[in-house]
């Protein structure tokens, strides 16, 4: 399975796409809010830029994508305005797989950029953001040409992290991405699906051979692996690096069927793809009204649907 | 109208689509080649970048948009091999409005990364692409962030080009774009599309008050003209500047309804969105066979189809 093909998230902007599937993307990326604030302040005071160059890296293509962008633009045009200095100009630059559905982000650019003029006046910026496509599996930027990565709730999806030599010195990344007490627990919404298609194979709906085959190719590691590899690494000095809990069955939603269609969407916006190559497009919808039931069970017997979440946030040595 | 809502090339990679509909613009670009290989060349020796950036403003969604790209990374693997240097890492930023289909192009990256990896080896590069969506009305990139700009049969969409604080000192431009002897003259295929229209209106296909009212946004410059404007403007010496003819009535097909058939397409993947939008997408179909009638009695007629070009090369004052 060629992962890099294969695995990315649902396209457009219909019921079932990840643009319209993406609130929980969206609560971790609010977590993390305070250290974007702290670590862009500080790389602009440090280094000064002429143009603060940005990443984001596993951007998908939904409307939270630029919210991470607007976030820094509030917080360097603050930062400017306290100490009566030029704004830089911003190279903003959207990462993910070439398969990311482009064209659906693209199309938020012209009411992004009037947000832009509008919020922030003509004087300011002004902001380029531009869209590569590749695996953040190898390298995506130059050497020494970003002051600030982002990367929301993509790095699981990923066995290495590689982006010190494209930082500059001074420079810094905020990571957020599922992680876990012991890596080897699972999670208790994966584990659900896999309950799904053990039921659907027991029914010779999808072959035994394929299931024994399919892994999710999600890695959760714990607060320790992360702060083992960033040391060994050797080029970050670590600024926060904590693990928080996100409670799926969001409260704002009383009834408990209403939760588990919630948590569906969400969860078939990420992993149709992947799922649809592995059995065939003509399980996916069969396997997701049973997934939902499953769900539905779950909640209805008072057990939790929570993630563990690992924030990081460090900065490159100089 | 919003021109850069309406004018993008037909999507996708379909029977009408631009992405096989374009090699008339290719035939420009290869026109175009040895002022390529002359200006990278000099700016490369001049500038020495340890990444060399670059940038294709006007680049549509075809197999051609990467062709400028391999064609600069040889002239400068070939410029380090015959000075025994380090090749630098390229930065590609593939510019066109937001409405392009990034998509398509970005599909045509990996074979693209795989040619690079096969035939300049490990040691090579890195290459970096990205997409840069924006109307170049406006500025679309920081302040001298480019060594060199390619724009290949776009700038006739332009009333004004304001690349000149994009680029270093010392980097330079390339562009191709219709061109006329007197920039009042009509081109015959537009002539031929404007009685097209006119017939249908006759007819009262299409409403005598939309046609009145529409206007393809072409202007073709006089070589006096642009010499003019880059004069003016001041930022520029010009390098080369001339004006040279395609003859789209190409030999290689004899039958004079092969050749109708494959001027239609190419004016179709090009002009197809403004038209839909200024009469209705039901009139397409019809429109397009009427068209290729007139363009089959012209051919048949003996009289030529031919396209007068602009070449213009320039070098950013130091």
């Amino acid at each position: 399975m060629d992962v890099r093909k294969l695995l990315h998230m649902k396209e457009g902007v219909g019921q079932n796409s990840y643009a319209n599937n993406s609130s929980v993307q969206s609560n971790v990326t609010a977590y993390a809010k305070s250290s974007i604030e702290e670590n862009i302040k500080e790389g602009y005071h440090a280094l000064g830029p002429k143009c603060f160059m940005m990443a984001d890296t596993g951007c998908s293509s939904g409307p939270n994508t630029l919210s991470v962008v607007s976030e820094a633009i509030n917080v360097i045009d603050e930062a400017c305005r306290s100490l009566q200095c030029k704004v830089p100009e911003f190279g903003v630059f959207l990462n993910d797989l070439p398969g990311n559905d482009f064209n659906t982000l693209f199309k938020f650019l012209p009411s992004f950029y009037k947000w832009v003029a509008e919020e922030k006046g003509s004087n300011f910026g002004p902001c380029f953001v531009s869209g590569t496509p590749r695996s953040f599996h190898e390298r995506v930027f130059p050497c020494n040409f970003l002051h600030f990565v982002f990367s929301g709730y993509a790095l699981h999806w990923l066995s290495q992290e590689s982006r010190a030599r494209e930082i500059v010195p001074g420079g810094s990344m905020v990571l957020t991405f599922l992680g876990s007490i012991q890596s080897t627990d699972p999670h208790s919404l994966h584990e659900l699906l896999g309950f799904t298609l053990h039921d659907m194979a027991s029914e010779d709906m999808i072959e035994e051979e394929k299931l024994d085959k399919f892994n999710i190719p999600l890695y959760s590691a714990t607060v320790e692996e992360v702060r083992q590899l960033v040391e060994n690494e050797g080029s970050f000095l670590i600024n926060k690096l904590e693990i928080f809990t996100i409670d799926w069955s969001v409260r704002m939603m009383e009834d408990s069927n209403h939760q588990a269609k919630f948590l569906v969407d969400s969860i078939r916006a990420v992993f149709e793809s992947l799922l649809a190559d592995a059995f065939s497009e003509a399980i996916i919808d069969d396997l997701f009204v049973r997934f939902e039931t499953k769900i539905q069970k779950h909640i209805a017997a008072g057990q939790p649907i929570e993630y563990l979440n690992i924030l990081a946030s460090m900065t490159k040595k100089t």
